[in-house]
């Protein structure tokens, strides 16, 4: 790539164009007003598709020909089944099959089991990923190795991207674990139930091709249908889309580390303390140990004081369930289950709701739910004392997760970040992040094993707590302390190829992501 | 109007051009093919909604004044209150006090209760409708006193028609019986409960201004909803959206007539002769008295042999929702409730699924529900010799019906209209109906109580039923009959002025409805 660059509104060094498309720089948060048209995919008829809804196929392989795959094709899967997914690979072997070059993937989110993906970007069958590139697929992204550049959003911007037409989806795989054969789709069942499937949702609204793939085929209709059929072109059964017991991973325990619980129970204290958790009050919090463990907190203050949540959005688990059935909560509003307890209640309970990130996060909507949450408590890699926050890059510099809702949570009422001060020796609070995935203006609280810091911006929440006897600093001694035990850390090098982009939430770039300099 | 005037593929005199837009003479069933984009909505920002998600305005006119209502407008509102709506008028009585001109009104459609905008029509607040004229509208249309021409819709054919930018709306007014302040909404609850709010699916997709009219504001999530408040600009407060007692109308009562009767008995046991009843089978029957007789008959037989049906489209009724609480039935899908069982039905019970005319009847998707029905039962005002029929005319030529899902319905495998052989002494069965709403080809049936006629293109049905003892007819005999008994009826008088067109499923003019002559 041979792009120039410019500083955008954080002083990052962004480039003016990506894979040959022209970009626009970060304006700072509300700054950029969109001027166009959404995107208008072409119009279709009844009279091309069979009376009857039976729109199956024998394999993949035939609805991908049906669907005209060819050179340079846009393909997006979604990551519903997490590190149990069996499609996605399936597709760039048929690909690979039939001598297709240049495809551009673009998944909701990559998970390690498809990092064998990496001898089809070596190979050119896929020219670059839009999407997160976590595990394998960063690190071999961060050594300059991908033939374009990737691109990072959160699943906001995602369905903002594909909505405006910034990514034109050519064929879209949704793997489905119940479908119909006219399409309609649904995770919450089957033998490889998932949840949901709303990362796919705007996939099904705007790409020229649909594809539904499931192992759980039953008679029209498919009920709920979160895909609906009507946006579906083919239809393949296969003897599994994906692993069970694969489906459901990360962290799905409250964590047991002393440091850890402090910091859920410092943050939850926080919440109570700043008049946060009140009768009706929404929360979101993570899938991490130590978010589970706030959410626990907050139940046990609610059941304490005869109060309840109106809603929390999800990623659902077993505790956040836990709590709509003590009735506890009103709603959970979710955009992916993270355990079988998540799946099992999206599937029986009314309350639990399927969403999608058009509802939830889409920044080019006439508002969504992200900025009506009290509070969200996030993870965070780095911190600056700018309050700047990075969750792609590890402090070497190597691309190692994706965005995922991140940046469209911290819209929230108020962004709380439990970190630990250091990781291996390295102080997560520094002067400066090495990518900036989210601006400081919009993350308010920094929970430290430490300390807490309350960004300057937000006076109310300082006179709140003034007389609080939680260890209440500013993120410059937080940064000091970190650094009077780590030392100062070196940064790390990189060349002066920028090898992904990370989008903000409105289709600008917030940073770049630089090539590992090795030498 | 000086439009040139074509003759379409069934014969019949179309203008080339309506209120200055350019046309499509009807093609034929599935021979016009689109070549264009979806409308493609401007993008917005959330930057310019509230980040609280509390989009309340005070009042309507200040909702609509915020979306910019000004001369020329095009304005849509839905008609899940049917008799018992109480927003529509307002809107106009609104736009009237503020001096606004040439209006359109795209309604799904009217009602008698909203025949008093016939006033707006004559001052030149309202130019013309375009959605059904019932009634009191329908004849000052046809008295030629519309200063633009009407334009009439199937429900699908008004999906397709906003999705494909053939009507482009500036503002639709939602009234919904349950909402949020963000503009989630509901129809299922709520002191003015109508069952759903799938008509207004479109408008709010497609809009370029969205306003939510409720009496009763829920706190966030408003859950179902049908209607997402990432499409809604405003929500407005009132003190009533409708009256619930005339929400419900229409014949909700199993007929008495024994003519009727014999239609329905006739009608149910071609069904069973034909092989249509089975095990799984899908049916769909209108709301009048006959069609609700006709799914007495079903219920019967399925229970007798102890089948059931897999799926039923609505217009739901006691009746029905009877059928999926005894378990012959597994699935509701519909698209409009017809009486207090079908809501408390659709609120209650999972099986009873809200829809819209897009998964149901938009013609210019990836196929929809209605051609997957094995049989729907239906209406008309007439049918000619080639099975050709008409929903919106009258034999004296009046307008005064709108077309409602008909058109789309007549995609289904098989299509009976049970049907009286005459009317006030009016043959019902002719040589050529005032109107072409439904092409013969897609007509399979016609059951009067003096026989029963069956398409010659339906030779699979013919060889079926004849061995039965149903008094199987030409139905050309039907119309001698007919004939015999009314004489040959004299031709409704018109002028060479067209006062509205009949819209096909794919946007092409199917027939024309000319001003009556009352010289």
């Amino acid at each position: 790539m041979s792009a120039n660059f410019v500083k955008n509104a954080l002083g990052r060094l962004v480039p003016t164009e990506v894979n040959g498309v022209p970009q626009v720089p970060y304006m700072g948060v509300g700054k950029h007003k969109p001027t166009g048209r959404k995107y208008a995919p072409q119009i279709v008829s009844c009279s091309d598709f069979p009376d009857d809804g039976n729109k199956t196929v024998a394999t993949l392989k035939d609805a991908l020909i049906k669907s005209g795959l060819r050179d340079g094709n846009v393909i997006s899967t979604h990551h519903h089944f997490r590190n149990g997914d069996l499609v996605a690979i399936q597709i760039f072997d048929i690909a690979k099959e039939l001598g297709i070059k240049d495809l551009v993937w673009v998944p909701s989110a990559s998970f390690e089991c498809q990092a064998v993906l990496t001898k089809y970007l070596e190979d050119g069958t896929i020219h670059h990923i839009e999407g997160s590139m976590n595990g394998s697929l960063g690190r071999f992204t961060s050594q300059g190795k991908m033939k374009g550049t990737g691109i990072l959003r959160s699943h906001g911007g995602r369905y903002q991207a594909i909505q405006d037409g910034e990514v034109v989806i050519d064929i879209a795989v949704i793997a489905a674990p119940t479908a119909d054969a006219f399409g309609n789709a649904t995770g919450d069942r089957g033998p490889a139930a998932c949840g949901l499937l709303g990362f796919a949702l705007a996939d099904s609204q705007y790409a020229n091709k649909v594809i539904v793939v499931t192992d759980n085929i039953v008679p029209f209709p498919c009920y709920p249908w979160q895909i609906q059929g009507n946006y579906v072109d083919h239809v393949v059964v296969v003897d599994k889309v994906g692993i069970p017991e694969k489906i459901v991973s990360g962290t799905t325990e409250v964590t047991k580390s002393p440091d850890r619980l402090l910091l859920a129970e410092w943050t939850a204290q926080f919440c109570d303390e700043a008049g946060i958790i009140k009768d009706g009050f929404s929360f979101q919090a993570g899938a991490g140990g130590t978010a589970l463990s706030i959410g626990i907190y907050f139940a046990e203050i609610l059941r304490e004081r005869g109060m309840k949540s109106r809603w929390a959005r999800g990623g659902s688990n077993k505790y956040l369930v836990k709590m709509l059935e003590e009735g506890l909560l009103d709603y959970i509003l979710d955009g992916q289950t993270f355990d079988l307890d998540g799946v099992r209640s999206m599937r029986e309970n009314e309350g639990h709701v399927n969403t999608s990130p058009f509802t939830s996060y889409n920044y080019h909507g006439k508002g969504n739910f992200a900025s009506m949450v009290d509070v969200v408590i996030l993870g965070a890699t780095e911190v600056d004392v700018n309050f700047n926050a990075n969750v792609v890059t590890h402090s070497d510099g190597v691309l190692l997760h994706g965005i995922g809702g991140w940046q469209n949570c911290i819209a929230s009422k108020c962004t709380i970040l439990p970190i630990p001060l250091f990781r291996d020796r390295m102080p997560v609070v520094r002067d400066e992040v090495t990518t900036i995935c989210g601006p400081g203006e919009l993350i308010d609280v920094i929970v430290t094993e430490r300390g807490i810091a309350i960004n300057p911006l937000r006076k109310d929440l300082i006179e709140k707590m003034k007389n609080s006897k939680l260890p209440i600093k500013t993120i410059e001694q937080l940064k000091q302390e970190a650094e009077a035990i780590c030392g100062i850390p070196d940064k790390p090098k990189f060349t002066n190829k920028p090898v992904a982009v990370v989008k903000w939430v409105d289709g600008t770039i917030i940073d770049t992501v630089w090539e590992i300099d090795n030498t």
